[in-house]
């Protein structure tokens, strides 16, 4: 079959969940910042995991490119479809398929957001921890990887998938993993398609971890006169073996437009946002151990959000962050960076960045999951103008290289995608090389979400 | 170059660490268990990366199988040359390379011990985890996935693995991950290597996480009149959240064998063995709240290990308990079985177990590491009676085939080595055909612990 007859096909099985339309086409060309680029030749929403195995099946036999998608909120490129071939949107196999309280376990369809699992989870007692941020689907964050505020207690994707169901390039349909806590029988397999970003394969059902819902929640944010302070009170609060469920960074200008979005009125310094879980005693013991950690730091005081609703403001204001940061330049595209390093080098890492950022025309908050060593710069441009492209290219190469200096890796929880193809050498070397043999190996004519990952022949 | 040939180079190049000692290679033919077979024509002793990387190229270059073997605990004859070529002895790269407290990482050689390991340690306030009970090699514990007695809170081999350094088949080698705490970058090359037994590559330098030193220890072990009783006791006691370091599981017979070797006086009836970490007050509540769960339960009552020489005694009895339980029956072999489920159906498991070792004409103690729904039966068996044989397997069988009937898996921590290949595909089915793809991709000669994890062709 030609392209247009398999597409023919596909519009004949699926009916109204194919789609050619010029305008749904060019939405899938864009992305969440300035990456954009390939439009897909259609769309399709599959519902049912055989769906999916009859699109991988039709797109393999005639050399159709498939690209997954969830809800798009990835922000480095990874669901465009760089070249060609069918687009497939998710978002309709969005159910949660059983949860497993005494296991504490759920399984999920791909398309489902983490606000939606957690909605349903709430009358369990349990949640899924794994929190980026933006309201991504369970499948595009297993297939990034990602991670986010509660990753320094709860871990990363990579900790929270226990087992998936794929759909391979060729529609043979694996599954991975087991209901068991763990396992030593093979290849991990879970794990190699965690992160791989859709060129393995397509995720159509996830096993997930779950965790008891905290008994007690406290949260306080706390102002320190210099970046090195903070992130040494990070260093000292982690070697010290208290469990942070959270402890999130925002440098001076990242506090400013938090608080001119959400109202807040944070004093513009280095501010650290913690969070801590468990039972009361636990909880006041951590708090009273982390408060004299911050006060030999120079910690300037905390602000306290016992009840809930402080809390949900206070974490509200830093989910925002990301909006509340393009408000600063009203039109502005964001070129966004994510870096992550051995945690004795983030003082240095951030300091350094900071100050080429204020060396460049391009303003640019710093904030991050300092937990984790891991941090981000959100450059603000104007896309049309090459100069700014350029510098803030250049900001979030340095960014990079340095990482990569310091022991650190080009990317702690967004993904390769489009945006960072061009570092995977730097970091992995000969490594890289050896992704590339995996991937011939379980998609020889490469239709996975072509463009990606690994070097292109 | 033909085998002899190739054998000549390498002694050449070694000396003294060549050796085709009829005594030494007949070592290496034995395991632990009742499995042995396949001879080596050879073993070397490398002392650096360079030297493995050299043997690796020189055994590619002409066909030479190659099996890496660590100290030889391995449970299913992981390091048997089941196609005789060059036995790869890691013992003498047992080096702590760097230690880097304020990133609580080290960087250590693949032959070192987890004892030698800890005790070089000590003076840092960090440990490593990972306790399989066996003084095995770390480049041992990571080629299996292995766990143990700590898995219930600090993870397995998997989750404390940061970063490898390996030997491909070809001699390449290659880095993967990072210092940094977490990674997006690309696909995760170390969970590949983690648990792939030697049949993809050879590791010569590991980057584990490290753990603080808990502030406070406290142990116990407490009774209860049934096995149902003691693992609903886990089960109620993970579900509360409460952060176990240890929760261990002997039944009665275990529990005899122990007292017999090891001179304790616990009552012959299923035991719980716990350990609770974490700050004092901490460890207080902890242990509060556990003996409520367990009076529920039943629990008879607890003997407190407080004193570190106390929890010392309780713990070298737990991990004596293999040498215990053989000396229950003098010359006879084990036959060790190790499967892991979802924890809600590990009562069934071990009842349905207990009863058929029970109608057989085997002695087999059961014990495990419950936290993870992980339980072995250690079945004592004269190797030269092929009744006694025969049953013991079949006991094994039923074990393995309940195990993935309650949705767990074959092996929660041994591994496939020579024992489990047969049930990798009930397991995995179509899964085990891309693992026999990734495995060709990057060994198509089938020179690495040839026989072992993969379909033979």
């Amino acid at each position: 079959m030609t392209l247009e007859t398999t597409l023919a096909e596909l519009a004949l099985r699926l009916g109204p969940r194919f789609s050619q339309a010029a305008s749904a086409l060019a939405h899938y060309g864009q992305s969440e910042t300035h990456i954009s680029g390939g439009l897909p030749d259609a769309v399709v929403f599959p519902e049912t995991r055989d769906e999916v195995a009859m699109i991988a099946r039709l797109c393999a036999e005639n050399g159709v490119p498939m690209v997954g998608r969830g809800a798009g909120t990835s922000l480095e490129g990874h669901a465009l479809a760089l070249n060609g071939g069918v687009m497939i949107d998710f978002t309709r196999m969005n159910q949660i398929l059983a949860v497993h309280p005494e296991d504490m376990l759920c399984v999920v369809q791909p398309g489902i957001t983490r606000e939606a699992l957690n909605a349903g989870l709430r009358a369990t007692g349990l949640f899924f921890p794994v929190d980026p941020g933006a309201n991504a689907t369970l499948g595009g964050m297993a297939a990034t990887r990602a991670s986010g505020t509660t990753t320094v207690r709860y871990g990363t994707m990579r900790d929270n998938v226990l087992g998936l169901e794929v759909v391979l390039a060729d529609g043979r349909v694996i599954r991975t993993g087991s209901a068991a806590p763990k396992s030593s029988a093979g290849y991990d397999l879970t794990a190699l398609f965690v992160g791989s970003e859709g060129t393995l394969g397509l995720m159509t059902e996830l096993t997930l971890r779950l965790h008891g819902q905290p008994e007690a929640i406290s949260a306080a944010v706390c102002g320190f006169a210099s970046i090195t302070d903070a992130v040494d009170c990070v260093i000292a609060t982690i070697q010290s073996g208290i469990p942070m469920a959270r402890i999130e960074f925002l440098d001076s200008t990242a506090v400013a437009a938090c608080n001119a979005y959400a109202g807040t009125t944070l004093a513009a310094e280095p501010q650290l946002l913690i969070e801590f879980h468990g039972s009361p005693n636990a909880v006041q013991e951590q708090t009273e151990r982390f408060a004299e950690i911050a006060e030999e730091r120079g910690c300037k005081g905390f602000t306290w959000a016992q009840a809930a609703e402080d809390r949900t403001k206070l974490w509200r204001m830093r989910h925002n962050a990301y909006p509340a940061i393009l408000a600063l330049r009203p039109g502005a595209t964001a070129l966004v960076t994510d870096v992550c390093v051995p945690i004795s080098q983030l003082a240095k890492a951030v300091e350094e960045t900071r100050a080429e950022i204020e060396l460049s025309p391009i303003m640019g908050p710093i904030l991050g999951h300092v937990g984790d060593g891991n941090f981000h710069a959100i450059l603000l441009l104007d896309k049309d103008n090459p100069q700014e492209l350029a510098a803030a290219k250049r900001l979030s190469a340095q960014m990079i290289e340095r990482a990569l200096r310091l022991g650190g890796t080009i990317t702690g929880e967004h993904g390769i995608g489009s945006g960072k193809l061009g570092y995977m050498v730097a970091e992995h070397g000969e490594a890289w090389g050896v992704m590339g043999q995996l991937k011939h190996a379980l998609d020889p004519d490469n239709l996975m979400n072509p463009g990606k990952m690994v070097r292109q022949k």
